[in-house]
């Protein structure tokens, strides 16, 4: 038996049957027309955005990260619940001015951005977050060429990172933005040049559960951003604080408490220095917004048993959901929460079952040695925490198998 | 500096650029349009065909899986060439008869087969090799359904593994087939049922470089297909002996040499038990067939250097190669072998550079520390060993990026 990670709080059932949205999740299978499929709600989303604007200062924005989801309805929802959108790519940019969000509202960063994508944002009025003085020279040379001044930030590799977090974004040598030694001369060039310098985008880190942690980076970034704006000799008109913002997917993963931290960032703020007084901040989320309104639904086609083991083979798999096999960015498999949605709160089979998908492939495995209600086939199954990097973020066309379908609620 | 694998010895340069099937790398990027890209030379594919049969004894049937490359102008291409497609799907049902091969020389592996994907493949008249008694009633159930006889063979979960492989697919439990001693039991309910039993399927692992190993593996598949067919009382029409021939992927791997298997397998047919007389043999490639063949051509947006290591940003990344960066079944991420395509042939610099992706994520790393004539803006970077789980084994959605060119010469 391997434990499961939580599943997460907003979920009950009724007559055994999970709700979404306060929906069964068969009635939304028989409403998508089949199995394998992602379900959002909305109202999860929202919620969230309420958690962060009760806890966090009146002056820090709320930019979503598109990347986590960038499904259209999802997006367009999200285009009115949030200050800005920060993209990753030539194809986000459409799909965010597609959602409605003013081009002045959204940032675009990423260490690879081509000419015909920097071309794309300014022509658009987007903010370049540049990774790069050979970016900067770029974007300066393609506003020239299509007679725009660009928006356009500095992104920095700052001098720190993020402590315990998922992913490591800043400290030591890293592709992005550049570091912090060479930002403010950057930030210099690019005024010179007669571009409209947007200010800072200094990101250290993501998923982190350490509160603590978390409300150091701040302390750290906002006064990194105070030596570089002295520097430079001038008012970033926004500072954009990175992401962090964590979400329990594991076993013995506590929920991160983030009232603290927008204690600690109220009193950052108050006692900023002067060059920081004009300026607007903003916090940039994606997994924390969307990944708990997710749930991944995926029908039972086979029971088995080999050499004692049972396995439940579904008919989704890696191909929709290749963070929860444990194959992108993690070392160690470990199980997301998985549940049998149409008997939610029956008791535990004595022995585990292995959950795993229909691809033709060992690592195609859902749930390792879980514990879970005696799961036959026809059972539907749900995979919580499927709202970021799930369906976008998979391998869908692997073993040619269709793409899994999506509904949004609420 | 951290070692690369070996650079297929198919490759070569004129003037400085990488040729590919006889091509120059920048004239390919120019016919196909644009950067990424992969190239896929039918050439070597057609060569690893002729190596196959020159090594293999004459009742040696080659398969192709077609999971590992189903580009359908390669697929077609490959419909002559060898003399089976095995799948893995319904959607690869669909290619694999657009792509002009038999149905009769078709066989349906996978654990998670849906009823609809069942009943596709009997009304096609494909063989199913069937992974559980569940499936087994089902397809017999389909097959009525429709009134037709159906086509089954059955996949057996062996008692032993392909020791060194890259992905175990046998040894102890297993979501793949039926254990060993269940495997007679269920070829008998097959034949009663009145379905046309096909024979045995029987796949131990694959990615392996080590002869020995696959030479006491095929000898022991062939024996348990012996022990099996006894206890069934029938001659199984096909036994498949599964794949597992690997290829050079990383630093210190060697070559595969499958002459001395070719000679130990001509032996252990020659010895085969009396119940296999009758029988044909097929082997089931799909790595070792088309994986050297694909070179994954994309271009430096970006040369940036953070805190004493340079970095070389290119237009793609994982997603387009998930395995390249390591996130796709290996532990340990390794170095595929990378060339700058266009100074194929030039001396490395003094000190190493990091290939990275275009994605926002720490993941996206395509060349840890590796040695390569100094990297510039504009250069053409050669990510080898691509023509296997590639394309249509990576997030392509992942981050908005439009999804890579594929072109095949030869």
């Amino acid at each position: 038996m391997k434990p499961m990670g939580p599943v997460p709080p907003w979920f009950s059932a009724e007559e055994g049957m999970l709700l979404i949205g306060g929906c069964g999740a068969e009635s939304l299978v028989d409403e998508a027309g089949d199995t394998p499929l992602f379900v959002y709600d909305m109202g999860i989303v929202e919620a969230q955005v309420r958690r962060f604007r009760a806890a966090m200062p009146e002056a820090i924005d709320l930019h979503y990260a598109v990347k986590a989801n960038p499904f259209a309805p999802l997006l367009a929802r999200m285009a009115v619940q949030v200050d800005g959108f920060d993209i990753a790519s030539g194809g986000e940019l459409e799909i965010a001015l597609e959602a409605g969000m003013a081009p002045d509202r959204i940032s675009f960063a990423g260490p690879g951005k081509r000419t015909d994508e920097l071309t794309a944002a300014i022509f658009a009025g987007v903010t370049i977050n540049l990774e790069s003085e050979g970016e900067a020279r770029r974007a300066i040379a393609a506003g020239a060429a299509i007679g725009k001044t660009p928006r356009l930030a500095v992104r920095v590799n700052p001098d720190f990172d993020l402590k315990g977090s998922g992913m490591r974004m800043g400290g030591g040598a890293k592709p992005f933005g550049v570091d912090a030694d060479r930002a403010a001369a950057l930030a210099r060039m690019v005024i010179d040049a007669g571009a409209d310098w947007r200010g800072w985008h200094i990101f250290a880190g993501s998923q982190n559960l350490d509160p603590q942690a978390i409300i150091e980076t701040q302390a750290a970034t906002i006064a990194l951003a105070a030596r570089l704006s002295d520097a430079v000799g001038a008012t970033p008109p926004l500072v954009n604080l990175g992401g962090g913002f964590g979400l329990a997917y594991f076993p013995g993963d506590m929920p991160l408490d983030i009232h603290p931290i927008g204690v600690a960032l109220d009193q950052a703020l108050a006692t900023r220095a002067a060059i920081l007084q004009g300026s607007r901040f903003a916090i940039e989320l994606g997994r924390w917004l969307v990944g708990e309104a997710g749930v991944y639904l995926t029908r039972v086609v086979d029971v088995k048993d080999s050499q004692g083991e049972r396995f439940a083979v579904v008919d989704g798999g890696l191909h929709h959901q290749l963070a929860a096999s444990g194959n992108f960015g993690t070392v160690v498999r470990r199980n997301y929460p998985i549940a049998v949605a149409n008997r939610f709160d029956a008791a535990p089979a004595d022995s585990p079952v292995t959950l795993v998908g229909c691809l033709c492939t060992p690592i195609d495995r859902l749930g390792d040695k879980v514990a879970l209600p005696p799961v036959e086939e026809g059972d539907l199954m749900a995979i919580f925490l499927a709202g970021a990097y799930g369906a976008s973020a998979s391998p869908t066309a692997f073993l040619g198998h269709p793409p899994p379908r999506e509904l949004l609620l609420g």
